[in-house]
């Protein structure tokens, strides 16, 4: 394979739409050259779950037929994705990451699956999850080190994405399985505003917090591949009918003027923000003077932690009880306790904690009446030493619970390894959000350059 | 006082609001009205928890200002309304029909009167309620017979309209609040299907089941007012955006064809239903002929009652759990042990019973792909003799649980008390089911005309 072929896999989705729109190159060219690099890395990396060569690239002549005959095309033409593997898919088996759905073969494509292919994306394969998309780890390992783990629950997801293997990957959170990954790895990652993309035919572990999220090379790409997604599905109870997102103009736009910041450490920075962003998130406020404020939030958010872990855990025992009651002997011993503890929880206690979200919420609102965007850790550090373990969500299960739009950027390194920066939005704000998250990258690089 | 203002109190709101309207008479004659009629009566039936006789004719001395100088005028204008007292109103106290919360005075109107005020309602006054909209009885009394019950927990509001106090009411049902006391009293009663009125202002007892209802004379007055109060209501989390009801026009139009119904038992039946609802329901589906048949639903349906129970069981801990932790000596015994028994419900089985309603209503779609409606008993039988109960819910929670659309109608009678008769119809197929209740009732007359 020649380096022309090989350099594609580093391009932008919106770079590669382009090019084969303008046909520059080919869906073909690109796709083969995605799984040369999975080829090449993926014995070491571990990001996929399925993969079927040929299936993708019949997938990409198909796009340039289309093109070459002038049919309409989508905004992600001929452009490959990686999709977790808790979402269901037609063409894939979809496992769940558990034996116990080993060789589990969905019938329809989840709605977001359709809506991709809809709009033009190749559908590459399954990325890796953890067992069930909560803590236990799968075999994924972090492309900038391999002994360190990429995070989770979307470990294949992040990984991919961050070793070229596929410039979009699709994931889900339900604590910190979309932005705690992308920050390990190095990429950027997108949890958009609860219950915006549908949810139908994905995996159902907590429905108040699972949140479809998606892995890309650029803030733009985060708006291009969340826009193909946000059409209203009726059979997702959470989802509201609203004007179709234009995220994509929005993140590309410039903000009428300078964004200002609002620093919020968060409870859990005193017991687990790691030396690294002890000393990178001061730095970073001071490099962006009077755009940035330290904000405390009230004592009242410490409780959100709690609330969201009782939500989780009580719909864990819910969704995945009948599971393991199944098939108790392939099930985790740390997520069976889970269960088991889950089963106790009493309706009065789920129902307060969903209860206390709209009070908190309200507080939130306050910060966002004075403060484009919350600047926050997306993890406690950079990805931690070892495969026994994912990392910690602590930093992530507040804004999920909260059904906030947050967003990871790649702009800090510690140990040799990226950490991400989390930005947090309104929710339904989710444009200005990735506006703003365009500006800090842009103004940062601009101000490292003048150094 | 003249008979000819005594008989305005009989008119339907159609009625009054077209004569209104063409100037015939005027609001303040209709209200004038209906307070003489209700300070003739309302020693006996108890109907009434506030009422401000200056008030209410000031409102209607501004309506009729407004339609002198012909500034714009909404479906009810100068028609006056009772308002069930757990929905906070600005103007009278929401006293929630306990003495826990005595005295007091809410700051805003529920979104659902800010509705009737803008369509031009003339706010009567408060109607009695349970002791939180609950079974535990308040002073009400049936207009037919005053040592019966008129049924809870809308018990004013049934009382109010079935004795000519007031051409319409609003009420609620969590388990049978508004079927019931509607077929008790001999008034139409109406059931949207859920959260197509906004509950903000209500007082909460189980969310996934509260439903506003409304009290009239005829089934084109429970379109004409249900209509005034379905504008999206995004504080509501259960409303979705939908385009503005025509109930009223739906209900005024004739069929395509003559409907057939269903005429389903359903699980209580055997148990519950007394000798005359035995007797009459048969003769009413033979008086149908082709147009009605017996179908049974299948046996899981038996499971709806259950889960009903256990929701509004954990809920009514949940949202009456605090108000009796403060003034525990005012919550009645049943009603004290009922929140004892909530705390211990697990959030598992109650997310359960939230996901079984899904199967079942999956199963109801195909009884309303074959049928128009159901038609079942609105009641075990007429009003019991004695104001220490208010009577079963037994028929009405299962279709409260489901969320789908109710109404009944006052076609029956037994020991000479009125009883209804309930049409139950697809949800947010409202229209439909009130043309199909419009055609019953007409037909059935039409038929003992004949006889």
């Amino acid at each position: 394979m020649d380096s022309h072929v090989t350099d594609l896999t580093g391009l932008t989705a919106a770079d590669a739409a382009r090019r084969i729109a303008t046909g520059e190159i080919t869906s073909a060219m690109l796709v083969e050259a995605c799984l040369a690099r999975i080829k090449e890395r993926d014995e070491s990396v571990q990001a996929w779950e399925h993969l079927d060569e040929e299936f993708a690239l019949e997938q990409a002549r198909r796009a340039d037929e289309r093109r070459a005959q002038d049919l309409s095309a989508g905004p992600l033409h001929g452009v490959p994705v990686g999709i977790k593997d808790i979402i269901d898919t037609c063409d894939f088996p979809t496992e769940n990451g558990t034996p116990a759905h080993a060789g589990r073969q969905p019938g329809d494509d989840a709605v977001l699956v359709s809506q991709l292919k809809d709009a033009g994306a190749i559908i590459l394969g399954k990325t890796v999850t953890t067992e069930l998309a909560v803590l236990h780890p799968a075999r994924t390992r972090n492309p900038h080190n391999l002994e360190h783990t990429p995070g989770g629950s979307s470990s294949g997801s992040a990984a991919a994405v961050a070793d070229n293997m596929a410039p979009l990957a699709i994931g889900t959170q339900t604590g910190g399985s979309v932005i705690r990954p992308a920050s390990f790895c190095g990429v950027y990652g997108f949890k958009p505003t609860h219950a915006m993309i549908s949810r139908t035919g994905v995996l159902m572990q907590a429905p108040p917090l699972d949140t479809i999220g998606v892995f890309a090379r650029s803030v733009e790409d985060l708006g291009l591949i969340t826009d193909c997604l946000t059409a209203y599905d009726a059979r997702d109870a959470w989802m509201r009918p609203r004007s179709r997102s234009r995220l994509r103009d929005m993140a590309l736009r410039e903000p009428p003027v300078d964004p200002v910041f609002a620093f919020v450490k968060s409870p859990p920075w005193d017991e687990f923000a790691e030396d690294a962003t002890k000393q990178a998130f001061p730095e970073l406020v001071e490099a962006l003077g009077e755009q940035c404020d330290e904000v405390e939030l009230p004592q009242v958010f410490s409780a959100a932690l709690v609330m969201q872990k009782l939500i989780q855990t009580a719909d864990i025992a819910k969704f995945y009880g009948p599971i393991s009651a199944k098939a108790p002997d392939v099930i985790s011993a740390a997520l069976s306790e889970r269960i088991e503890q889950g089963k106790s929880i009493t309706a009065v206690d789920y129902n307060t904690a969903l209860g206390v979200r709209e009070a908190l919420n309200a507080g939130l609102d306050e910060v966002f009446e004075r403060y484009d965007a919350i600047i926050t850790p997306a993890s406690p550090g950079p990805a931690p030493k070892g495969l026994g373990a994912t990392g910690s969500p602590v930093f992530n299960s507040m804004w999920t619970y909260l059904g906030v739009p947050c967003v990871t950027v790649p702009l800090l390194e510690a140990d040799g390894l990226p950490m991400g920066v989390q930005l947090v939005g309104a929710r339904h704000d989710d444009g200005r959000l990735l506006r703003n998250a365009r500006w800090l990258v842009e103004h940062l690089s601009a101000s490292s350059d003048n150094e």
